[in-house]
């Protein structure tokens, strides 16, 4: 069970936590992230607030100030060294009924999982899902609460031996995988769909593109087709928590851990 | 306040009531449905019967039986006579991650707000809304906790005067109000939108289709253009807490109240 922290409360998992009337519960209305503790540290932790700030704002909801949410987080992670933490802001509590309540007090939920995902040490293995992204500008980057799409994707399958699935958006441009980025190298050019209409995006995506750029590498943001992925020279996937993941094997298309995706790893190790 | 049931207990309203780890906080992974409690009785129970089992099953979650589902509801409204009656179905409690859990228990929470909203007695204004619904054939119909589109087309205004507004889904085409649906008269056929790509399908929508071929009306369920509306001889807007209600203004375009919605408004009357 992990560490449960609500509006600056520690919670027992054992006991209820949310109100009945919570906008989270009746509409998926918030906003998330899902953050890695390494050594006590969490991993671009502005990169973190600054996306969050954006999606609050994108919503209207008002958002936490960060010393209020710096403050919750030591304490959930008080004595902690590694994890993955996940923090929901939502719009808090209201009447019935779509229309935002005037000075409603967002909600803030802390879970701090001890236990770290799998990572992997090699590459993946991921295969295309059939759930399609419904295209939508207003909320595309951003990462709201509103994710039958990812699940409904994700119920796809179940062969632990798939880590990932990828996505098309309703118009079939390549979008991203269920919970991470994705990246194609073509023709020696990094490419990365440019998620104007689905999508979220990622903290690890834009760290990834960081570097990338401190490399001295080309990088292009585009729509990409679901064609182009046959023909990648090398392909990954990014997520905050499990980092950089060179795909290796997509149905019946296999590729190695190529030099571009090699180059980004180390740098991604040995940055701060 | 609510009188709210949780998975079979009456709950205060001051007590947290769900679980820090409920999907539907954290995705808007749920259904729910909005009834019209009318002299201890409630409307078209079985027509909303029948959408949370297709909208479960559309989702893969475990529906409850309608026997629970009539209990809790006998218990919820016992010595009450008229009201709003909310039911969430969620799919429950689960560990991190989109996956949907095997064997969750679905959430059930009902609230039972016994004022009713200001009920029309002649027309209402509307106006239009500039947030886009997304189009996605996965979750069109169903009446799913994925609201941000809503919530944001509802922020858009304030004035009381205007009841409701239109939304059109990213490719222009009518969809449907916030919450409602929209019925257009042109050339004497009664017109709604088919609703393929988004929107939902509302049980008083669908008791007006059957009110309209017992009266012997024409009706065509197709897609619907935005331009139409200006030149329609007769709308009104459904919902099954307000029923029908009559469109007499929209921006710079008036409309009284014509025969085909009076007679549907007298059939609704007199059904039982």
């Amino acid at each position: 069970m992990p560490i449960t922290l609500f509006n600056g409360q520690l919670i027992s998992s054992d006991h209820a936590t949310l109100y009945a009337d919570d906008r989270g519960f009746h509409y998926g209305d918030g906003i998330f992230e899902t953050m890695r503790l390494v050594g006590g540290c969490v991993r671009f932790l502005e990169d973190h607030w600054q996306r969050l700030i954006l999606g609050c704002a994108r919503l209207g909801i008002a958002a936490p100030s960060i010393d209020v949410l710096n403050g919750e987080l030591t304490q959930l992670i008080k004595g902690q060294e590694d994890g993955v933490i996940k923090l929901v802001v939502s719009r808090g509590r209201s009447e019935r009924g779509y229309r935002p309540p005037v000075g409603s007090q967002p909600s803030r939920l802390w879970q701090l999982h001890t236990s770290l995902p799998q990572l992997v040490t090699y590459g993946i293995q991921i295969r295309w899902c059939s759930t399609r992204l419904a295209r939508n500008e207003q909320l595309a980057g951003i990462k709201h609460c509103n994710r039958l799409e990812q699940i409904l994707a994700q119920a796809e399958w179940s062969d632990p031996a798939i880590a990932e699935g990828l996505m098309l958006d309703t118009d079939g441009e390549l979008v991203c995988a269920t919970m991470s980025n994705v990246f194609l190298v073509l023709d020696q050019v990094i490419v990365t769909p440019d998620l104007r209409y689905a999508g979220v995006e990622g903290v690890m995506r834009k760290n990834v593109l960081r570097l990338a750029d401190q490399l001295g590498l080309s990088v292009e943001l585009r729509a990409v087709r679901a064609e182009e992925v046959a023909s990648a020279e090398e392909m990954f996937l990014t997520n905050a928590v499990r980092g950089i993941q060179p795909v290796i094997k997509l149905d019946q298309e296999s590729w190695s851990v190529g030099s571009m995706t090699q180059q980004l790893i180390m740098a991604l190790n040995h940055s701060s």
